[in-house]
């Protein structure tokens, strides 16, 4: 019988031999690379362009997880000329292709088994003079292929336990550690453990200066000065609670290692039964706001759906109901907005504040702005108060209701307008698509390593 | 066909008319005190004690109002005697009696239709030795006497003004104006109209001193010196609410005068119907708590039953309740404390907040002692959250298990240990005495003449 692996060294080569891709995988990857890279030389000759192509992201590093099958190429046209000519030649070079847009277009395409990223980007000399995001990723490729021979595996060992523990991923939806981030970190610190080490330790404000270029002043949570950019701050996308959450899961881990960080039980989607359950354990009440989901990136779309989320909970407060949690997802072309009240129902009369009884002119015009209150007007606290009706007692109705004047993203805006659906408490369970259901899983057994 | 009142001086007129006491009441208060002070003083000198008596009160300065039938009698005894002596003759006095106790005992007995009150006191030559509140009343008796020659009706019509809009009465379970303070504002004012002028300008701190003997720094709404003991505040129990109620009303009935200050619409105690329909109405939730009354005058009840809706007002909210408003009531040998919530029901699970993620020590703590959350821990805000179950998810279950831990007054916490009720909602209905229809009728139509 083989006993699970129980020191941290045990655990860590547990995990490698699971996420370390084999020298077969490794050989296949480039060859699947190099033929990509030749056949756009090929085209950009033909064409006579001056392009360079280049492998870029963790392929090009060697520190891809095994089972990943994603394939970075950047199509560098020098500085002057049309990135449109970068873009034609991915266009050409991959027939069936989806073409997306981040700060610029580019093309993605299935080739071979592969996730195809083909992306436009400038070829520069230095970073002084960058145009868009993406052009720094060649710069972020050289820095690290330089430094990271014989670091390969502390790498896949922290992207694998920052997957585990679900904060890997700098997208928005995410708001996690990039492959890059985690990366400079293991250069940083020198191994896996020893970034552990160090994040337990983790302060909001914490600042990495690989470089020693000097400090940003940034406000964010964590600050990485960008080796190739010091004007960067290389995890400006990370929130607080990803930031924190990974601390204290390090400090988890070295007290207690345990497979279970890198590796964490799937979540299956939950039947109706399971959910409606669930909802009467809790007693709260549950309000899934549903739309389709406008046709832009995540990175446009999270954005916009957690701004919904912030408006409808501060039009929730500001009319005295009481949200207890919320959350937002996106999947099979729906978006959704989930709110979790304590405070769903209040009465049919509501109290109003007017000013100190002293402030006479004031007073007045409160008074004749409240013609028939149900109750008052009295002196309470030393000021004025009425009880008046209230128009919405339930926070569904509230949320319908003013649904029209919520302050929306743009694109998020345009799909409410079209149409929306709001289901409450047990209805939720009309909405069957799997992702959703595998998001509401996720959400209540929300449990965090965290110690 | 006679019209109504419709100016101020004409409104005067008419409400002196109804309250002003008949030359016959006059003689007849007159004859019934003198009668009781000469038999105090015939019995005082058969025990061969060296007593006085004296009228003191609104029959003495002659600004009682028509249909008032209190007549208060003091019998001082010189320093260094007994007020026990004092209290014998007050027995013997009035044979069927009642005996009670404010800062000391005195007796109450119904003598010839009137309510007497025989107060036993000190004889003092100046104010600067009292024993007690109630060896100042003679003193005030003498300044108003002095003075307010001419001056009755207004003080009537104030008097009347502060009873009709409810502020009348500086008893603890009111916390409005005394008599003594409604005569020392017609003497600073001039008249009914000319307070009614100043008090409308009113804000809190007031400071008002007859005889310019220097500001006292008491931390009250209003300060009013007393002329004869100036380390006295005469408004001392007054409520800022009280006061600002008759500011705003002063300001109301200058703009625009009439009869119904004086004398509002007598309130109805409301039916069982009546109590459900206004309850349906406002759709809020109702806890009534009822003990017996504990065997202590009013001013020592209303007190311990404003401690006791404060404490059950904080643990309520503690626990993530709503008290839209509350009030307490007594009468026919019951007491009672109301509460009306707008939040009176929750989820059985609750949040839980940690500390803040990096203080390792303090978060270890808090996620051992709460070892089998519901969801959690997890990271919100850069602190620990665990979601638990509640203990009480309805507002009653939590006043009914948590009475015996509350912070009572002394009297009222014997009263509740004895025993209690706990009326939710529609069985309020219950609960038949008048009083308490009555006071419900009061508390729902909340109605003061502000503006």
């Amino acid at each position: 019988m083989k006993t699970s692996p129980s020191t941290a060294s045990e655990i860590e080569e547990e995990v490698l031999a699971r996420v370390r891709p084999t020298p077969e995988d490794g050989e296949r990857i480039r060859m699947v690379a190099d033929s990509i890279l030749t056949r756009i030389s090929d085209l950009a000759k033909e064409r006579g362009l001056p392009a360079q192509t280049m492998l870029v992201g963790s392929a090009a590093r060697g520190t891809w997880l095994a089972g990943d099958h994603d394939l970075d190429i950047f199509i560098a046209t020098p500085k002057g000329s049309e990135l449109d000519d970068a873009l034609n030649l991915a266009r050409a070079m991959a027939p069936e292709h989806e073409e997306k847009y981040a700060e610029h277009p580019y093309v993605h395409a299935t080739i071979e088994g592969f996730d195809v990223d083909l992306v436009p980007c400038y070829l520069l000399e230095n970073t002084s003079s960058l145009k868009s995001a993406v052009d720094r990723t060649p710069f972020h490729t050289r820095y690290v292929l330089g430094r990271i021979k014989g670091l390969e595996d502390q790498v896949l060992l922290l992207k694998q336990f920052m997957k585990g523990i679900g904060v890997y991923g700098s997208e928005l939806k995410v708001g996690g550690f990039s492959g890059y981030l985690s990366e400079l970190l293991v250069l940083r610190y020198g191994s896996f453990m020893g970034t552990l080490e160090e994040a337990s330790g983790w302060r909001p404000r914490e600042i990495i200066d690989l470089e020693g270029m000097g400090t940003l002043s940034h406000g964010e949570p964590l600050v990485v000065v960008d080796p190739v950019d010091p004007k960067r701050n290389v995890a400006a996308a990370l929130t607080l609670d990803k930031m924190l959450q990974f601390a204290a899961s390090a400090r988890c881990f070295i007290k207690g290692p345990s497979l279970d960080f890198f590796f964490p039980g799937r979540i299956r989607p939950l039947t109706d039964e399971e959910l409606i359950k669930i909802m009467e354990e809790r007693k709260s009440a549950f309000i899934l706001l549903e739309v389709s989901a406008p046709p832009v990136v995540e990175d446009i779309l999270f954005p916009q759906l957690r701004k919904a989320e912030e408006s409808i909970r501060a039009l929730l407060t500001r009319n005295e109901f009481s949200v207890m949690r919320s959350d937002v997802e996106s999947a099979e072309g729906l978006a959704w907005v989930l709110f979790e009240l304590d405070v769903w129902e209040l009465p049919r009369i509501m109290r109003r504040f007017g000013p100190p009884i002293y402030e006479g002119d004031h007073l007045s015009r409160f008074i004749s702005s409240h013609p028939r209150p149900i109750s008052g007007p009295y002196v309470e606290g030393g000021r004025a108060v009425v009880e008046v009706k209230r128009k919405y007692t339930k926070a569904w109705d509230l949320l319908e209701g003013e649904m029209s004047k919520l302050s929306l993203g743009k694109h998020l805006a345009t799909e409410v307008q079209k149409g929306h659906s709001i289901y409450v408490g047990p209805t939720l369970t009309k909405v069957k698509v799997p992702a959703l259901r595998t998001f509401l899983a996720r959400y209540f057994s929300r449990r965090q390593r965290i110690c």
